[in-house]
Order: structure tokens, then C-alpha cells, then sequence
């Protein structure tokens, strides 16, 4: 006997999922989109996950199939369940990543907190809602957004005409997503895993720090969380992950409000840009941790290797020739700093690797982290 | 341009390399002996390693070759630099590894402290080594031992009487190695990595405890030693490294003796057992330091994450049963050790995984260690 574990989706998330996978033992198979793709290694199926037989083609000889991405159509999981496959997270958990207006709904039952939000029809409902929130808020398209795709900060009614008129032409139909434009002191995000069984397993909350609506820089844990905000972030999360179902990991994102409100600004059910810190600050990285959860074995301790440990991400690479021609100035004037790259192309704003740097001192690993990840620009 | 290595031989060391190749955006390509075996997931190529066409046709796509193990012929090496292939160690390094007496022959020359060593043709020569050295001496074949296969502790000149035959029809013919029995206090290792261009990496020197010839524990640091065996150590390798020519990872097997000397045991051209607790220990792991010292790449930081890290081996498996069903049971009792599985099949005698676990007591860390691996009897 083997664990068999089939990611659906050959991003950098599955890529990462395999060093843990092959340490522990464990089968990946990857159904990758394309050839070529970022977890190639461990693709044994190319296909298109929207096609259910493809996806049960791909599922028939492992013992779980989880994701790379949250894009799987509902019919699709809801045939791998009917066929016996376990799913992890489940459809009925994904569908609150996957629906921004189904997630603000649950979180409101739960009464975990977050921003003034509605769920707007047309230009009249939502000119209301900013009207009623100081001028201005931010509307999301429910489905399909990530990285800053989907989400505008708006004055006027009119602004989101060309989303509404993308809805009206939308199957699915559905409204649009307005939210307060909360006055935040900095962002942070929770990592957890829950398995099936419920054993839980928190991360330290770390700080975030988005350029142009992508995560550029992580810092773990956030500066100055003392035990109040660690436990109310890690306490939050624990709410969302038992009251949505999550199995596998689970980011959520955080807004500490000015007040020092902690609001829940997204939720990704996989492991995350925000905690790829993990991969080397942690005794349990995240991928190691999903791999884990999905297959519904006891979770690995969280501890921090040490006091302090940075993320950046490589975003879009040199503008002339590859990336691995700056792995030798990188490694040599950093030769603590630990590089990951995706084996992707470089392209403007594209997320091809991160670096990670820990220590004693976090201006030191700052540093450390940001000069690193610049030899690749 | 991607970085590319081929590696020769299927085992667990190629196996271990996957991870950190596949996080630094290296891609890794395996020769392997047959289907199935360890690093299956990066084998491109099926064949045997003993044939130079074989290996000329593997090496064809990759920037360097290294190796999973020292058994390659050396004219197969010589034929892959012939046609201008890296090769990572080198012929004339590995021969030192293949060949007891040439390493005992070239140490001697180098002045490294080593047991009191002879070439031995006959019975008679051996006899005479052990009646020089208090009536007792270890025999060795020269070529193709491991795991202490091809010694032999012996009191009369006769006992090696076999294996003076097998060489005397070896058309490569040649001497035994009979070595004084060294009264030892314990054994250490010793890593090192040295990449071409002649950088040198040293990890703190372990505590190996061996049983039945085979590397059952380590831990890292070696307990008490001072700055003194720390530097000795670190300087016999890096001579050894230099004086050899070695690329890549060596290990340098001690004797400590009774007397507070170390003399050189054996020597391992590769990542080694010795070192895999540099996996979860260290901030730059035997297997991504091999790989960047056999590209030629600056070698990484060697920073223990804790005072002790402790591996211990999972040799054989369980009697009945899978590996695969233990997982559970030692992630519940021991969520801080990390599992290493290497996708082989339980045997008495074979190295299948192996555990590490780190912390501040050494006791605690040990017992840890042990009763994880404990989990996989």
C-alpha cells in the first residue's frame, strides 16, 4: 500500500505539494492543463478539469484528488463524489471560495467578522451602498477572481456597468459583490489545516504586503502580534475552517482595521502564496501540511525554525534572459537564503519563485529577503 | 536555460535529490537500474549504468552528471568526458572511493591520519599484519563493499582465504586491505561539499553508531565535541576534499580513537547516510548541496535550525504489512519528527526510511527519534 494523492491543476501550488510528498512517501499524479506546466515532474494526465470524465479518468487510481486551484466546477466534484472519490476540500466547502457572495453569506451566519458588505443587482443598489459607506467601496465579481482580478475600487454606480452587463449574460446569473473599503492598519493572513476527522492545525499569523493587488512580501510571524491578536486570528480561522467544512488548507485573509478589528477580507482553500514562508521556517510546511490533511493523517507541529522568517515573491523575472542565469549572484550573496523557482517563464507580473530568509533579527532577514529576491528582477 | 542534472543510479540518495532540485527550478533527470525503483519519479532513462553508450545517450540532455552511488565503471567516466560531458565527481576523484587501497595509498601520501594499513596478496602477508598488530586485523576487498559488505574482522591469515581467491580470477587482480583494529571510542562523519570551482562547505561533524556495519543512528553535533574535534575534523575533510579532488558532497567516516586521535575510515563521494539529518537540520541539505556543488553553484549556508538534530534509520520494515500503514500511527505520537520514506519495499537489513527529530535536549530529541523509527519495526 501507497498514499496516492492526485492534484488537479500543474501550478507552482501542485509543483511545491511534491518535495513533501516524495520525502513522505507518498504517490502525487498531477492533471496538468497543459505540457510543460509548472509540476510537470508529477504530471501523468493532461486534460481539462471542467470535463468530468477527464477528471475521473485522472481520479480512478489515486485515494484523494485535491487542487491546485479553486476553478473546479461544482458538477465536476459532485461526480467524483458520486463515483466514491474522496474530495478534499469538498465541493460544498470549495463553493465558498469559489462564490465571493456564498462565502460573505456564511461568514455572516457564523458571525465571524468582516467588512459592510451587499450583494448588489444593478448600478441604482449599488450607488446606495457607496453612498451609505462615505463615497466610495470595492466590488468584486463573486466568481473567478484572484490576484486582484475581479476587484475595483469605485466612486459611482456606473462603474462596474461592464460587470453587470457580464452577469446578464452570465447562465449562472447572480449579483456583484460590494464591500466597505475598510481604513486598515496592514493586512495579515491565518494559515490553517483541518483534516477530515477535524484535527486542526494553526500557523502563527503573519503580515502581508500586496503590490497592485498581488502579494509581494511576508512577513512571519507579524511584527508586533502579541498573544490577543495571535489567538483571536487562529481562533477565527478554526471558526471558518469547522463552519465551512474545510479539509486541506485554508488561508484566510485578514484586514487589522485601525481600530484593531481583525476582518476577513478572502479565503483560499489550498496552500497560499502567504504561507510559503512555511517551506522552510516551519517544521511543517504547508504542502507538507495539505498533503497530510487530504489524507486524512495526523497533522505535523507548526513550530518556527526561527524568530523570524520573510518571504518575497519573484514577480515577473529579468526583463532579458532567464531566471537561471541570476542563481548564482543570488545563491553567492546570499548563501542563507533559501530560492524557489517554478520552472515558469518570465512575464511582467507573472509569479515565478520566492525566496525565503530567517533569523534572529527581522531587519537583517528583510534585507536578506529583498536583495535575494531582486537579484531576480 | 534551465540547470539540468542527470543522475546515475535509481536509489534513495537520487531519490532525496528530487526536493531540493525541484525547488531550486533544477531540472533532474535519473539513469536508473529498472522500473520501480526509488527515484522512479525522475527517471527518464531505464539501463545499465555499466554501459558507456547507455550512459552517453542519458547524459546527452543534462549540464553534469553525479551519481547515486560509486559502482560506475571508470571507463564508462572516462568515455563521458571524452565526449565533454561534465561529470560530478570525476573519474580520478571516484577512483580514490572504488579502490580501498589507492584512497589508503593517496591519504598516506597526504599525510591524513588513518588506521596502519597494508596490501596484502597472500595469506601469508596477511598473517603477518595480524601478528604485528595484536593478533587481530580488519580485512577489506578493495572494490565494490558498503554497508559493511566486503569486511571481515579476523585472527588468522586463512579467514580471507575466499576472497584472495575471487581476486586472483578478478582480471583487474590486486591486493586485500587489512587494516589494524582500531580501538575506538566512537565513530563520527564528517560532510563536506566542494564544488569545482574549489568552494568548500563544511556541516558540524556527527556521532554515527553502527550496527551490524550498518549506519543505524546520528547525531548532529557529535556530543562534546568542542571546538577542537569540530576544526580537526572540518580540516581533515576539506584536506581530504582539496588533496582528492572531490565534487560534490564527500563524507569522511572517523575513528575516534581512545587516545583522542581521528583516523579516516572510509570515504563516500555522494550525499550520505551520515547526513540525511541535514534534510530537516540544516538550512541547506546534503542533496541541495550536492546539486549545486556538481552545477557549480555557490554552496549554502550549513546552519543547524536547532542545538540537536537526531536521524535515525527505518531498516527492514515491518515484518507484516506495508510502511505506508505505520504513517499514522508515528505522525500521532510524534507530530514534530519528520517521516522519510524512500517508495521501497520492506526487507530485513534494508535502509527504507529513515527519521529525523530536532530540539533543545538531546535526550528528548533522541528519544523521539527512536520511538518514531520505532513506529516503522
Amino acid at each position: 500500500m501507497t498514499y496516492r494523492v492526485g492534484v488537479v491543476g500543474g501550478g507552482q501550488l501542485a509543483r511545491m505539494m511534491i518535495a513533501p510528498a516524495v520525502e513522505l512517501g507518498i504517490d502525487i499524479r498531477v492533471l496538468a492543463e497543459a505540457e510543460g506546466m509548472s509540476a510537470a515532474l508529477a504530471a501523468t494526465q493532461v486534460g481539462d478539469y471542467r470535463d468530468a470524465d477527464t477528471v475521473l479518468a485522472f481520479a480512478r487510481d489515486v485515494d484523494v484528488v485535491t487542487f491546485d486551484h479553486e476553478h473546479v466546477p461544482q458538477p465536476v466534484m459532485h461526480a467524483l463524489l458520486a463515483a466514491g472519490v474522496a474530495v478534499h476540500p469538498g465541493p460544498a466547502a470549495l463553493e465558498f471560495a469559489q462564490d465571493k457572495i456564498r462565502m460573505r453569506t456564511r461568514l455572516a451566519e457564523l458571525g465571524v467578522p468582516q467588512p459592510d458588505w451587499a450583494a448588489v443587482s444593478d448600478a441604482d443598489a449599488l450607488q446606495q451602498f457607496i453612498d451609505d459607506h462615505g463615497g466610495r467601496a470595492v466590488v468584486k465579481t463573486p466568481r473567478g477572481g484572484y490576484d486582484g482580478k475581479g476587484v475595483r475600487v469605485v466612486e459611482h454606480g456606473t462603474e462596474a456597468a461592464d460587470w453587470f452587463a457580464a452577469l446578464a449574460e452570465d447562465a449562472r446569473g447572480g449579483d456583484l459583490l460590494v464591500e466597505e473599503l475598510v481604513d486598515f492598519r496592514r493586512e495579515l493572513a491565518q494559515q490553517i489545516a483541518r483534516s477530515p476527522r477535524g484535527e486542526i492545525a494553526t500557523y502563527p499569523v503573519v503580515e502581508t504586503v500586496q503590490r497592485d493587488g498581488v502579494c509581494a512580501e511576508v512577513v512571519a510571524p507579524a511584527p508586533g502580534a502579541g498573544a490577543r491578536l495571535t489567538d483571536v486570528a487562529a481562533a477565527m480561522a478554526s471558526e471558518i475552517a469547522n463552519g465551512l467544512g474545510v479539509t486541506g488548507m485554508l488561508a484566510v485573509e485578514l484586514f487589522e482595521t485601525t481600530d484593531d478589528r481583525l476582518l476577513v477580507n478572502e479565503l483560499a482553500m489550498r496552500p497560499h502564496n502567504s504561507g510559503h514562508w512555511t517551506q522552510d521556517g516551519s517544521l511543517t510546511s504547508q504542502f507538507e501540511q495539505h498533503l497530510r490533511a487530504v489524507l486524512d493523517l495526523p497533522l505535523g507541529l507548526t513550530a518556527p525554525h526561527a524568530p523570524w522568517t520573510v518571504m518575497v515573491n519573484v514577480l515577473g523575472g529579468p526583463a532579458e534572459g532567464g531566471l537561471a542565469e541570476r542563481v548564482p549572484g543570488a545563491m553567492s550573496a546570499h548563501p542563507g537564503v533559501k530560492i524557489h523557482l517554478y520552472g515558469k517563464d518570465p512575464r511582467p507580473g507573472r509569479k515565478v519563485g520566492h525566496v525565503n530568509a530567517l533569523g534572529e533579527e527581522l531587519d537583517d532577514v528583510a534585507y536578506e529577503a529583498r536583495a535575494a529576491a531582486a537579484h531576480f528582477d
